[in-house]
């Protein structure tokens, strides 16, 4: 007997609402049509579906009108950089993908597959996920560390003609833009107007980096763990050299702290803290969005002494910076018409709506809207669906 | 614009009941649990989904109990011998997946999700489905072409330590004993007073050889398209060679036809035909089972000139070998105790319960209970389970 029982502490870990919740998973795949009788199975299996298949066998396009394909996505991850708990594995990651999932289905009726994949190079990842994509209408990658999270991103965007989003880049990067275009109306400044400085370049603070850019901020700095990336500092990556290229027109070479003098608006993505002095540094109605989970670079309460608009990545404070206000009306948007990849414009165009929800509403505490605003969703969808099709990337034509 | 509009022809297409039906596909995935508000978001999502990480990540075991992993199976195919129509790839094989899962929940109450490989070659669908298996709780492999399914599916028993089930051979073979012993039984012999004739050996052919040897089948001869296989015959693969050694005491060295004389029992799993006087030429209380589909080896009215039992793979004559009658109940049993893999035992002890089912009320035309007979799956999972533990691949105990 290779019994392995379970421990008996399970009714002790279910004394955490969290894990008594979590029992049994929160997912489930359910059937969409009536099976009763030998009829139903007919049409729905043998020898019924037999004719569905050939069909789709002569006209491949089919099978996103009879199968469910066209509004399936593979929630992806290796387990190696989920939450702010490192490189955890296949296993321990699958609660924040089967998280993932539900949110998926509940806020824009994406159903969702977590898959957690038992291999962590590049090449494999990549290979995998291009052998799943006929199953798939898109691809959402999830919690793959950096900066090997990019290559593969990179890669299947080239390989397949579904859209890719690896949402700890991109999801972010989205909520982060719409908040700060707000904050910047707020204010009476456009992102042309802003200085800014970004703390941790991995995933996330690349991408948001990169969203900015595109939008036209006024000058970013971007730090990791070293202090500011400039061109020829030591410790660079491919991904950080293009950074280096790209950003700092200010020619910071400091830390992140000696950035901040004077600097209007401070994205936190870097798991670590940021004193008090540094955001009184800053200029006049400043913009300090504490993002990392669960403790900000700086507490919420210090940075209102200093700034004029702070949000952070938590639900307990105001304007929280929450992906979910993203991913699912992005690939709601996608999916509806069939696009083929997730443009740049496309994501800007998901940061614009989403900051136009809160419209006249524009306070300080109020730059992004709640992630139950049922406005959110639909808002995003649609945006993304037209900017699909003026980008030329959309199957079904408006 | 790469728009490829849907053919103008849907609405043509689903005057077919069967295309009407699977518009949209099959399934969805949901969520088991609510999502109202951002509190029920902290416990499902973050930060408190990061505690139940947390916990797998010291406690692999415990992914079995705070994910949906061990209520979930692949269904797994790379479309090359989908139903009767062969090698028509992964896209146009997600129906019948999608089908199959739904049979899965509808059934048992196991979660299913269909995956359609892009790739063929057995180093890549091995290695792809042990990339995939931290995702499941359990494997069934489907509609992949022989040989090539032997050596996937064995692999990967091999190589994983969760449940991994070629369904086209087992499930088939499950069904096929249960009737046959039942047949026997209606006529007063023992499987061991049997001399049988299978014509086919792909992967439900040799399955079904495999068993009854297992079983206890008096004796066996297999026929492939060049006739029966003997040792030293042209044109055997390993498989085949193995089945020679283990078959055919008879020394038969002819066509399918001339094999059936004086036979008790023919299994056909082949595709092609046999003429009425083949069947005419086997012995008293001879029993058929035309199971190719849609078109049966022999006409259900012509066999029953001849044969005292009849049975076919079709719904609309009594007597269906219908794979539906095991796969639920088997997974479902080896899920609940969270086997480490599917012995033959369990098979058998499978084919046992789905025979005992039938009970008193056996007749010529009821020799396996319906596909809706709501006692098959309880009494499947039951045997399935319980024998697990007896043969010490039950990681729960009873």
């Amino acid at each position: 007997m290779t019994a392995t029982p379970a421990p008996a502490s399970l009714e002790s870990l279910d004394l955490d609402p969290a894990f008594a919740l979590h029992r049994g998973g929160k997912l489930e795949v359910r059937s969409t049509i009536p099976v009763r009788d030998a009829d139903d199975l007919s049409l729905a299996y043998t020898p019924g579906v037999a004719r569905v298949c050939t069909a789709i066998a002569d006209t491949p396009s089919l099978v996103n009108d009879y199968t469910w394909v066209s509004n399936v996505v593979a929630v992806v991850s290796d387990g190696t950089a989920v939450l702010g708990l490192g490189d955890i594995g296949p296993a321990a990651a699958m609660p924040v993908m089967e998280g993932k999932a539900l949110l998926f289905k509940e806020f824009a009726g994406v159903d969702a597959v977590p898959l957690c994949l038992a291999c962590t190079d590049v090449d494999a990842l990549v290979e995998t996920v291009v052998r799943l994509a006929p199953s798939f209408g898109g691809i959402n990658l999830e919690d793959i560390s950096a900066p090997r999270c990019f290559e593969v991103e990179a890669r299947l965007r080239e390989l397949l003609d579904i859209p890719v989003f690896h949402d700890d880049q991109h999801g972010t990067a989205i909520v982060t833009l719409a908040a700060l275009t707000n904050a910047a109306r707020l204010t009476g400044r456009s992102l042309g107007d802003l200085r800014a400085v970004v703390a941790g370049a991995g995933a996330s603070g690349v991408a948001v980096t990169r969203i900015l850019l595109e939008a036209g901020i006024g000058d970013i700095a971007v730090a990791d763990s070293k202090g500011v990336i400039y061109p020829g500092r030591d410790g660079l990556n491919t991904v950080k050299e293009a950074l280096a290229r790209d950003t700092n027109k200010a020619g910071h070479t400091g830390s992140t702290e000696q950035a901040l003098a004077g600097a209007d608006v401070f994205v936190g993505l870097s798991g670590s803290t940021v004193a008090e002095e540094a955001i009184a540094s800053m200029a006049a109605d400043s913009i300090v969005f504490a993002l990392s989970n669960p403790t900000p670079e700086v507490a919420p309460a210090v940075a209102a002494r200093h700034a004029r608009v702070v949000a952070t990545g938590r639900s307990d404070f105001p304007n929280q910076i929450n992906n979910v206000l993203a991913f699912p009306g992005v690939f709601r948007g996608a999916l509806d018409v069939r696009a083929t990849t997730i443009t740049e414009n496309m994501k800007v165009a998901a940061a614009t709506a989403l900051a136009d929800v809160v419209g006249d509403d524009l306070r300080a505490d109020y730059v992004i809207p709640s992630p139950f605003d049922a406005r959110v969703a639909p808002a995003v969808t649609a945006a993304v669906a037209a900017q699909a099709r003026r980008d030329g990337v959309a199957r079904i034509p408006g």
